[in-house]
Order: structure tokens, then C-alpha cells, then sequence
């Protein structure tokens, strides 16, 4: 989080393209850790409070379009509002946070996916993510390949957001912006293979995160 | 606007509490740039482009609270489509820019409405604002005394806003901020008292944009 604040809580965020089973993966993770007596709280962005809940209508269902930066912008605050809200707290009081993407997506999809990896929109996203804070102390990067992704997409079916409608080549930078930020930070990131199905997926992240939580 | 990007455009923000008569004012200052000849574009924040009117709408009418760092971001979010899809695109090509409320306006408002001056807020506020850019090159400062702001509100009825809904002491720290602003940056900002009736403040407002437009 903010550094210098000690946060005795845990942050995990689970992240990945379409169809990887992030949601799924994180209400069992969120299952199991409350079985084991911890006080969870599981969330999702965009969105987490009213208020993000009310940006996130505009952000993904929106009809008007909003230029790359005010993509950015909107995430940020909605972010900003999650972690002061409802993420501080939190861990502020020592429950485990487990949340449905946080920001490394906002650089996979708006950096990577919409920007085509622009430098400056890379840059502007990284200082206005200095600015808003909060660091997970724990990443599950589930990865599926993009045939299943989409398979899995379609099975579900529903009204299609603003990210989900974008073609296969726009996944497919957004997948290589999920493996950069795990590159670049292996003591954070754990990337999951989420092919298995899913009970053994699970068990693959409950193992990551006992060992996370025992090294504490 | 972005430091080494030559706009051959002027953009000029009128900025003040509720009741000033700024958009009644930039209706009357671009009327007459247009009579004289000037392309101009006239606008408003929150607002004027199609994605950053669907952000307005949650910002000052919707129901679920925001924490003022969301606040803060929703509005540089619709900020940056403006500047993105309106502003820059305009004075780009030569026009001037007419805008009602700009920057000045979250500092005023979040910064020192809400946030009643919080050296961090106003911190965060100034490096949001740095990374979005936009700075206008006169800025004109409507000043009324607080009782003929509200009533001047009170007869114009409607819905009241998210902000004209706060109390007294809210609209003083708001006026104080602006006072702030305008100290800060005297080669900016021009203070314009908006008591007299509109077509005397309208006279000196194009007076002061006549020697802006004269100094170029």
C-alpha cells in the first residue's frame, strides 16, 4: 500500500484476459481462506463500492466512447474510490483482500490492448498508478491460450463490455502486457496455468497463497 | 497546453463559485469573438464531450458517494476526453476555446470544498493535474458577493448538483481557494467583479480578452 503505512491485512489480486476463470477462481479462493477461519473480503474491479459500481456502468457499457486517457482516468477512479472505501479498510483491520483485477490490468488493457504499448500512455498510466497507491502483496496471473479464453467467453454468453468486444488481436496484446508485468515482477507475480480444470486450478492457487501467507 | 506543443489557438476558462453568471458570460464572450470574426468554441466542465457528459452525470447527480481522490479523478477523467476529443483538436486549427470551468475549478472544489485545503489532496490534485496538461492561457475569475451567488441559484431553481447542495461554510472555502488561485498565478488569471448586470461584465470581459488576443 502507501509506503511507510503498514497495512497488517493481505492483498491478492487475481489477473488475466477473458475466459481465464478469474472470477470463478477468486470467490473459491475467497471460500477455502474463510473456511480456514480468515476474515475475507472478495471484491471486484472495476467497481467494489457504489460509487465504482456507478463508474464501471459508464466505463464498460458506456455508449459514448472516452478517449485513452480518460479510460485510464475512469479506472483510476474507481480504483481510487475501492481502495479508500473498502481495500483500506480492510487490511487496515487484517482481512485477506482478495480482488478480481486491480491495476495491472488498467496496463494490459488501456497500456497494452487500446495503447499498442505507447510509451506515453505506458508512462501516464504508471505516475497516475504512483499517485493512487496500493501495491498487492500477492498477484495470481491465470493463463489460458486464446482459443480456450474465447470458448470459455462464448459458453458464458451475456452482453459483451467495452474490452470484451475488442477483436482477438487486442487479447492478444493484452495478453503479452499480463507476461511483461510478470516478467518485470517475479516477487509479486504467480502466473497459474488455468487450462485444468477448475478444482485443480484452485488447489494450484490455495498452495501459492498458503505459502505467500506462511512467509509473513 | 503540453509544454513544447506550439496550439496556435487561445483557450480561455472562466472560473468562480455558484451564482457568478460564468456561463451566461462565456455564452455573451464567444457571442462576440463569433461577431467579430474568430472561430470559437464554447464549452463546459464537467462535460462537453459525449463520454465526459455520461461522467457528469455520476459526478454531480449520482446517488452513490465518491471519496474525494475519486472525486478528483472522475473529473480529470472527463478532463482528459475533453482535452483529447474537443479541446486540444480545436485550438490545434486556430479556434479559440471558450471554456466554463476548467483545472481551477477541482482545486477550488475538491481541494478546498471538500477537502477543506488538505495539503495532500492538493498535492494529489496538482500531480493528477500535471500528467492531464491543459493549461489555459487567460483564465477569468467571476467574483460576486456569497449572498447574491445563492440567491441568484435560488431563482434559478432546479435540481441542485452534488456541490450546489453543500452549505455555506462549503461555497466560502470554495471562494477562498479560487482567491488563492488567482494570488498565485497573477499573470493567468484576470478577477472579474460579476455584481454589476451582465452586459457591464460582459463589456469588461471583452476588454480583458480584446488585450489578451492584442498581446499574442
Amino acid at each position: 500500500m502507501a509506503p511507510g503505512v503498514f497495512m497488517p491485512g493481505v492483498f491478492i489480486t487475481l489477473e488475466g484476459g477473458e475466459g481465464a476463470g478469474k472470477s470463478t477462481q477468486a470467490r473459491l479462493l475467497a471460500e477455502a481462506l474463510r473456511l480456514e477461519g480468515h476474515e475475507v473480503e472478495l471484491t471486484r474491479e472495476p467497481g467494489g463500492t457504489p460509487g465504482a459500481e456507478a463508474l464501471r456502468d459508464v466505463l464498460l457499457f458506456g455508449a459514448a466512447p472516452l478517449s485513452r486517457r480518460a479510460q485510464v482516468l475512469g479506472h483510476m477512479a474507481a480504483r481510487a474510490d475501492h481502495l479508500d472505501g473498502l481495500i483500506r479498510p480492510a487490511l487496515a483491520r487484517g482481512a485477506i483482500v482478495v480482488c478480481d483485477r486491480f491495476h495491472d490490468s488498467t496496463v494490459a488493457y488501456q497500456g497494452y490492448g487500446l495503447g499498442m504499448g505507447d510509451p506515453a500512455l505506458l508512462a501516464f498510466i504508471a505516475a497516475i498508478r504512483e499517485e493512487v497507491g496500493g501495491e498487492p502483496d500477492l498477484t495470481l496471473l491465470l493463463t489460458v491460450p486464446p482459443e480456450l479464453g474465447a470458448a470459455r467467453i462464448a459458453e458464458r454468453g451475456g452482453r459483451p463490455d467495452r474490452y470484451e468486444a475488442e477483436a482477438r488481436a487486442f487479447h492478444e496484446r493484452v495478453a503479452d502486457g499480463f507476461a511483461a508485468l510478470a516478467q518485470g515482477q517475479p516477487e509479486r507475480f504467480r502466473v497459474i496455468d488455468a487450462s485444468p480444470p477448475q478444482d485443480q486450478v484452485a488447489a494450484t492457487i490455495l498452495t501459492v497463497v498458503h505459502k505467500r501467507l506462511a512467509s509473513r
